[in-house]
């Protein structure tokens, strides 16, 4: 049976019940998209999470492609009072874990069967069945796969400014002060396969004279509140050390509020740019404005909407 | 009604019908869950997709929280014959869609009502109904969002082997030869919070002194079948022009394995790097792989797994 290594089962059972309320998360492949939904639905109870009295525990198992191991894991969440939300693209498997979650009583969820079902009949086609690296499936280097990773290294080597000659190759282009997230916005959309370059705005130094060259239907300025950017840069200069706090003006609030003017200055002289406002939004979140309002631009439909071909 | 813009409804179908089956994706939120979900899905019916004969088409329409827009989605879908794939989180919108979907016959699926309704059960508590990005909700500067960000910084920063005085302040350190995927792996790493450096190894070349003395187990060695990283070297110089093709053995046969044998041979000296073979993984793959390990390595759970406190 499963025990954790060096404990009885009551000491595990003391410690994951402090730690409030389980998840488990299996999947015979990466994990990331079971992950991904448990973080979406997580959202959906944000007022009763940590410091509310509901603490949730998620536990990723992946690579589970064998029986064995998925009924030991099964057993595992009954003994931790957990729940199970699995996706295994084996029928059997799948089957599997739902009898052995009825027979021990541990509550689960199927993430991806029920898509799956309702996509094999709009499309007419059966699923395969096979889990992502199963043997056999070759993983062909398509030429997506080439322009993504292009997409990271070129937005890596354009980080902070650099090479301003080179914004006219870009995909995208965001221009903000110090701390609207431009760094993490750029990599966030180079996953996606976009070339981005970011552009910091200082008050004092020139913007790069490239940037007012180049398609001004590609650039989109960052802006936030005053407030939660001199937040954010006292956290920057704490981390930071000594160095960088001698630019002692950084997170002081008249020096925050002037260089936003200043941002909002150069916006406003380039009024083809999208503003977005970047306050109380996660990355993903800006990214998916970003790309909807790139998106727009870029095709006629009556709806806007991002298309991809499969 | 829904039209598209600047052509009848029968030239928009004939379109849609000749780009394959079309699958509309709508969220409240961003959308990326339910594209995350519907690429994984769409896995199981790579045997006939593009070039097999059942192409399918994808169209994410992100931030839609009326209930007027909504439905203006459905009765597209209904006319261009597609199946839609929601996340709503106000249950009054969820209920539209299944209803709206129902009355004009468009297959539909719900990725996390399901999902939303067991973590409920299983918690005692009830969903908000609010979507994320609802006003009144706050944005939590949290401490694991400032983390991640930093992780992000410091990764790009450790890029390709720069400052390798700083590789004692990595979490993950990958070593490996040229186009192993050293970069977008230490990117994917890096956006689940760790930071991550990669030092490539290059035959004639000293690896940098640090990477001996730092934990040995937080060290990943990445190898390739040498037949598949000639076929990505010779579409990277074809991409970098003549300056790198100038490095003329870089994708030659004898030079790659001989390379990789060098590799082989530092990996051995250092027998507690666990090296991973990369060959037809994708990058979510190995950094799931990565994961998997630098956890096992840290926790006493009998299972491996990967655990988060909410
Ligand atoms: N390219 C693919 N081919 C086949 N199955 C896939 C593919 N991508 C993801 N899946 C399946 O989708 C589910 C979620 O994948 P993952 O996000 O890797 O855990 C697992 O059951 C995988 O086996
Ligand atoms: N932090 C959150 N709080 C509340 N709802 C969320 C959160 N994150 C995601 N959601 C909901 O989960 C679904 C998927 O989100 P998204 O991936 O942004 O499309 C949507 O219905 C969102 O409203
Ligand atoms: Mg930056
Ligand atoms: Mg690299």
């Amino acid at each position: 049976g499963a025990s954790s290594a060096g404990s009885s089962d009551a000491d595990v059972d003391e410690v994951e019940a402090m730690m409030g309320k389980q998840i488990y998360m299996v999947s015979d492949g990466t994990g990331w998209t079971a992950e991904h939904s448990v973080n979406a639905a997580l959202g959906q109870f944000e007022h009763c999470l940590v410091d509310r009295g509901c603490p949730v525990n998620t536990h990723l198992f992946s690579g589970i492609d064998d029986v064995e191991r998925l009924i030991e894991i099964v057993k595992q969440a009954a003994k931790a009072g957990a729940m199970l939300v699995y996706t295994l693209a084996d029928p059997s498997m799948a089957e599997s874990a739902r009898q052995a979650c009825n027979l021990w009583g541990v509550p689960s969820a199927d993430v991806l069967g029920p898509i799956t079902e309702a996509i094999a009949a709009h499309l007419g086609v059966s699923p395969s069945g096979l889990p992502r690296g199963a043997p056999g499936r070759n993983f062909p280097l398509s030429e997506e796969y080439f322009r993504r990773i292009e997409a990271i290294e070129f937005t890596i080597k354009q980080d902070d400014g650099a090479l301003p000659q080179n914004l006219h190759k870009a995909d995208i282009i965001l221009a903000g002060v110090s701390r609207t997230g431009k760094t993490p916005l750029s990599i966030y959309l180079a996953q996606k396969g976009y070339k981005v370059a970011n552009v910091p705005i200082v008050m004092g130094v020139n913007m790069p004279k490239t940037l007012f060259e180049v398609d001004p239907e590609k650039v989109f300025g960052l802006t936030i509140n005053p407030v939660v950017l001199q937040t954010i840069r006292k956290a920057r200069a704490k981390t930071l050390g000594f160095s960088e706090e001698s630019r002692s003006n950084y997170s002081e609030m008249d020096y925050v509020r002037e260089e936003l003017e200043y941002a909002g200055k150069i916006f406003a002289q380039n009024p083809s740019w999208p503003i977005i406002e970047v306050t109380a939004k996660a990355i993903e979140e800006t990214a998916a404005i970003v790309f909807r309002l790139y998106h727009d631009r870029r095709q006629k439909y009556a709806m806007p909407r991002i298309s991809k071909l499969y």
